[in-house]
């Protein structure tokens, strides 16, 4: 009769706070003890030499989302969670998207049936909130909320997604009522749309001019923007993806002036740059790279990582939102090549993630291990109402761990990725310290590069209201 | 046979730069010499005791100017410009606005039909654009800008002004093509509607909630805002009636960034605050005060005369904008009664900028008597293509002088007022130093409170350039 | 046969990253298990209804220490740390100070006498540099270090204990060569004896001035010239007590520019201000507050807990420093009546630190308990190199717990303190939130107030380097 | 019988404020009048194609100043006023040297005997405290600033002249008793010091080490002790000679906090690089550019044209002092060469500080030439008390005047230089706009580049207090 149904032991535990020499007994799917020396489990793990830290949890990836009229996406709920796990994730945070004219709960349901039995992750959603009817903020909206969609991601920008200022402090208000948590994507539309005509009336359509359409100034203003929006109405929200020195300065004032203001970087922010879109003599490889924000520069790289260390930033996702380079609905069609307007926008990133964070953070001296965790899982946790079930390693949380070698130097390169799309952006990149076994729930879904975990293995995440939003809401 | 029409003696010259006891020498409207001792005039005028300052230029006022469906203003062209002279200005710069489905020539033609034959006072007109069709950016604009009407004013709040971003950077490019100079009016439309909805919902809809629907950081976001589409097009631009701490700093943060942006200021926001909204006892004087922005508080009162004295602003305005308070379009009609949003929008106060100026900025030590020059009427003339035609006192300069007494005391009250309004929101405050004559163009026009000019005094200014946009200008 | 000597169940855990119902199994004075249901204990205790919170590291505390020719501190080491262990804390980080022609060793020595056997709470020490010779800084401070005395602190004022700037400069370099940890003094030594002889001049001589003599821009200047000369030796330093706004945006400033500065505040800088320096109209009582830096106003305190908020400020201690009120060595004898300046400088507070700041930042809604477990304990053994000996519950970690009624009400009373000094002042502050047991390597020191330690129960601690300062070290 | 005995006719006045074309009567070495038409002068100039601007005032020189046992000065007054006359100026502020042990009066008086008679230039004296005893700060520095030295230096650095922060807090407080502007030398003595030996210790003396020994933040530590003990005793300072972007940035946020902080910059601080103190290959030639504090970096000619551009900087100057690079006691002598520390420390500039200020200011389009006369003459009159005697053109100022060719375009060589030095730091730099004639009180004393002026020709200025010290005064 063994204690335990698994005990990883040898290595060295590393939450948010701590980093112990400890093993870790798991029951159920659940940790339940961590302990200098524990009793015999069914199943054993030596992690000699080895991290053992809390799976990680990316809360901003995009699967199996439509664009209207657009590009079929590289990844579904199978590839993109299985490529998730590769990379060292335990849970992911897609997004299920309101079409304007359709409803939140039709959208949310399409997604489950996408999602239900397809996952190797743990998953939960976040909705996207484009046509903010009454009863969309007043009746659907706070039952989703109540049922475990506790967050929603609203657009600045986006044809067929961008909200006007009017709607912004609807929706903001309607989110301070129900505790639900806002995430802004921060980019003026106008303005996008004005250089964006402005260039190719100059003939300037190459990837390259992507970024061009979309400089800093317009990424700040729609952030100095959302965060007076969230003044005004008296409700917290979450930047996400701030990509350089501009909007993170502005994320910082409004930190320093009391607001409640949260914020998320990506790995292409320190990891890419805009000279990255010219592809080679300005080609269109550089479509490889299109996503938005773009890439900065290396001003921005270290912004960010001021950010980083000194707090400004709470989470560390990918956005991942993968397509095709090659073929009639890659970043290379015929269509995209007439111009960057019409290059499908988002990378693949879901499986780097952890490895350049680990790589450029931790390896290089920027941030500690305990700071990685926080930044990779721990955080992603307390603020989208996943903790204390998941995001750390103590008694009672989910059994979602990775091992992680810190000595393993690796070349990301597309031949080992397990995502859908037909590139990585971050081809070439060596890195030190790798994932080289994922648990979920205390099932091991990925040994030494190899996914042994099954669709259907990841569960759908019922969330609770996120601690940060929480104080407001006042829900009937 | 005299060598001048007429001399002024006696006086303390003042200019932007210099302070020098000297004469100054007029012959055929314009000032040809200043000496120590000069030769006779044909008639000699005593400035013992006096400064003799370039008459004020005030580059903000309304006159004349219909709301759609709204009440009528309490000033035209010859009360205004008569309030304007007995205040010890000479030239103003009111707008001719463009309403929507208009021309922008057929308005300043209107504009003109007012003014012409009845100003007392030299005068301009600034355009507002409401309607940016193509014809008036790319037709219109460019001729008007060439025939003198060589600024703009664009509004980012009011139902029938406000301009769409889009809108806001077509206008800016445009401005830039053609040098003309783009007044911006920073409050934000959505956010305002939002909260006047949310305001008169709760029952608040006495003047005091006029402040509250529109607080400095509604004033604040669109500031950045406008100053990131001129960072955007590349194009200078003055943000007008700057007032409180809030948008001065995003103001002051663009110029230390090295973007060319202008920025007024008014007397309101050094005067009055908030609370003189809520009138005795939240009644209905609060009206009396109701304009936007709105006056702040005490700190925004410091922070003014901060950027004023770090050289923040370069104007110093009035934003005359007179209303009745009594009566059926009066600040206190029965509609206006209703609510906040029905309170004409505006206050008086051209005659009285330059007293309430250099009482509170020269005799209270914050300020030079230099600055106070510069800020009333030099840099007006600089910055709106008038100099050097106005806005000096040396050779070549119109003879548009004021005498002012640095000593008197006088008490700021309606029965002394010549403007159209029935109350003048500075009532009983008590000023030092106060113009005893005004000459335009060696007439004496005002002399000792009583205006001797007459209609038709004033004649319209065809100004050039501004030298702050011509660096850009591309004109065909 | 028990598994455990002690089990704590029934409590939920907080460490620095997380809050989690679990049990707590105690080996040999050490946390060897966590988890949801542990094994028998020898000794059991039930937390039910208790925070299981690290024991606090208090890391700046004066014990024992003389003043040249000035008054006994009401403390040494066995009545010190019993008010410690009273107010949940197991560690401390006194001061061996090196009277100038003395050697470090030697006075290192003598506070071992002091302390060894005496102490009731685990100590360590750092040691104050005053006489920085050649022989101090090129072999006693390494060889001390090595052996863990691997922080000091240095005096920016203070008769017998300012630097120069060349001395500190040259302590600094040695700090680096070493890897020691240097804490700074900051308040400018030549500006508060001019201001000191001034007031005394003019008659001001009551405890208020104190605070006069010592603004907070004197604290400020030796701030910014602390971190000059840490940028300038390229070593990192630790700015202790800071006071208010304006030193703490020059540590933020210095942060954000990317320099490795630490921070710490104090008890009294969000608890007391400078008004109670005044006492009862401005008699004497005022004496009691008196300590450097002095407390500051209510904008400060907004401004500390906006470091604390972000991160500015690493720990939070109590700078306690006890002397008597009454008595001939009090801070109310007849020679501190005469002047300010013979006030003994300096206040108890080891025994409320962590229910002030409980009840003011976690009760009143501004940090949560994790972050308190950080500012209290986890922090502190980083960045002193006691960790993972101390500052977290996890496997390996000593079992200095702390049982936390988070609910409880108390007024600090001096009847109720364990201090040697004949007054808090705190006197009457009622707080939420008071520590009901602490344990020492797993020993019940306390126990509802009562102490039921021994002397000679703490022991002597050999921290580790500083992980912030190993990184410079290149020790021979 | 002609009105004047002199008339400039054709040409364009410039002041600080204004622009004209305008014919300037001078009578008995003053400016009478300034018309459109003037009458007769029994000698005329023509100026057409010219601006008439006031004669430079360069507040920052130093001539006939000894080093105690230092290298001789290449330029006595009358060399230092000749190439100051053959670059535009007309008056010249040198100090007057109080070595320790002497008394200020001793100083003035050598100093008298060094230049009267000899001067070509209008000259006062600044006077530098570097022993402030009672007597010199009680007697002579009061009777002193009543005779026209109003204005005094102290320094931060300097073996034989740094004051300690006591000594600076007692030198400010009686400046403001008596009226005198302070001017500080702001470069922190221990850190060059300690600097300086390390590397010495290194073998790292070429003059290229000069610069590494007193980086920036070096000096932002001395501006910002400077200005908190201006901020402590209540007293306006002038920051002279500040060179880069961290001092601007302290100046600048003292001045936004409301302290009165004056700023100076001069030539070499937009004009050389600490590149140029690599000389070739890091040879000799480098102490050609050894100044204090150093020249900087490019991003340091931003940080300082921001500061002009936005007021930080109210006069820019030469702090021309001359030695030779060639001989015993130059810059390339032996002793010279075996470390950067006997370098003679500072460059000639005083002749080229107009041409390089109007090239790169107003040519290349950062300031207006009404700026650059404020920044060369009117607000140097007004800080040091000359105002209204000069700094203008204007009825009344003395005729003190230069004729500037803004079109000639010249390259600086030492061939045409009028200094002392045997080489100048600005070789080769080509600029446009060039002093033509200079005219000093009516009397022409260049034309052309050659100097008709006449030792004697220069008289002593008794200087009023400034007005930004006089607010404070209270002198018995």
């Amino acid at each position: 009769m063994y204690e335990f149904d698994l005990v990883i032991r040898g290595g060295t535990v590393v939450t948010a706070a701590d980093t112990v020499r400890a093993e870790v007994g798991i029951r159920a799917g659940r940790i339940v003890s961590v302990g200098e020396k524990l009793g015999a489990g069914a199943k054993e793990i030596d992690a000699s030499g080895l991290l053992v830290m809390p799976g990680g949890i990316d809360s901003h990836v995009h699967l199996a989302q439509p664009s209207s009229g657009g590009p079929k996406m590289a990844d579904g709920f199978e590839s993109g969670t299985r490529s998730a796990i590769a990379g060292g994730n335990t849970t992911v945070l897609p997004f299920a998207l309101q079409p304007r004219g359709a409803g939140l709960r039709a959208s949310v349901m399409e997604y489950h049936r996408e999602a239900d039995g397809n996952a190797l992750a743990d998953y939960g959603f976040h909705l996207i909130i484009s046509d903010p009817t009454p009863s969309v903020l007043g009746q659907e909206l706070p039952s989703l909320v109540d049922e475990g969609y506790s967050s929603f991601k609203v657009f600045m920008t986006y044809d067929d997604l961008v909200l006007t200022d009017r709607q912004l402090l609807e929706v903001f208000e309607s989110a301070r009522t129900c505790g639900a948590l806002v995430m802004v994507h921060c980019e003026g539309y106008d303005a996008i749309r004005f250089m964006t005509e402005r260039l190719e009336r100059a003939g300037k359509t190459a990837p390259y001019y992507h970024g061009v359409s979309r400089p800093q100034s317009v990424e700040r203003e729609a952030t100095h923007r959302a965060i007076s929006h969230a003044e005004l109405t008296d409700v917290p929200i979450m930047v996400v993806h701030v990509s350089g020195r501009e909007p993170m300065e502005q994320v910082r004032w409004a930190q320093h002036k009391g607001l409640r203001i949260l914020a998320e970087t990506c790995t292409q922010y320190v990891a890419l740059t805009a000279d990255d879109l010219k592809g080679l003599n300005m080609d269109d490889s550089g479509g490889k790279y299109v996503c938005s924000p773009p890439p900065r520069d290396k001003d921005s790289w270290e912004a960010i990582w001021e950010g980083i260390r000194t707090g400004v930033f709470q989470t560390f996702s990918s956005d991942h939102c993968p397509y095709y380079f090659e073929g009639s609905e890659g970043k290379n069609s015929d269509k995209a090549r007439t111009s960057f307007r019409w290059v499908p926008n988002g990378i693949p990133g879901v499986e780097v993630r952890m490895p350049i964070l680990y790589s450029k953070g931790v390896v290089e001296g920027r941030i500690t291990v305990n700071e990685f965790v926080a930044l990779t899982s721990t955080n992603h946790a307390r603020i989208y109402g996943l903790y204390p079930q998941k995001g750390s390693i103590a008694p009672g949380f989910d059994a979602d761990i990775v091992l992680w070698d810190p000595n393993r130097k690796e070349t990301i390169r597309q031949e080992i990725m397990h995502h859908g799309s037909d590139y990585t952006p971050y081809e070439g990149m060596t890195v030190t310290g790798w994932p080289v076994m994922t648990l979920l729930r205390g099932k091991v879904m990925m040994q030494d590069g190899r996914v042994t975990g099954e669709p259907g293995d990841g569960a759908f995440l019922r969330r609770g209201r996120s601690p940060y939003a929480i104080a407001q809401a006042n829900c009937p």
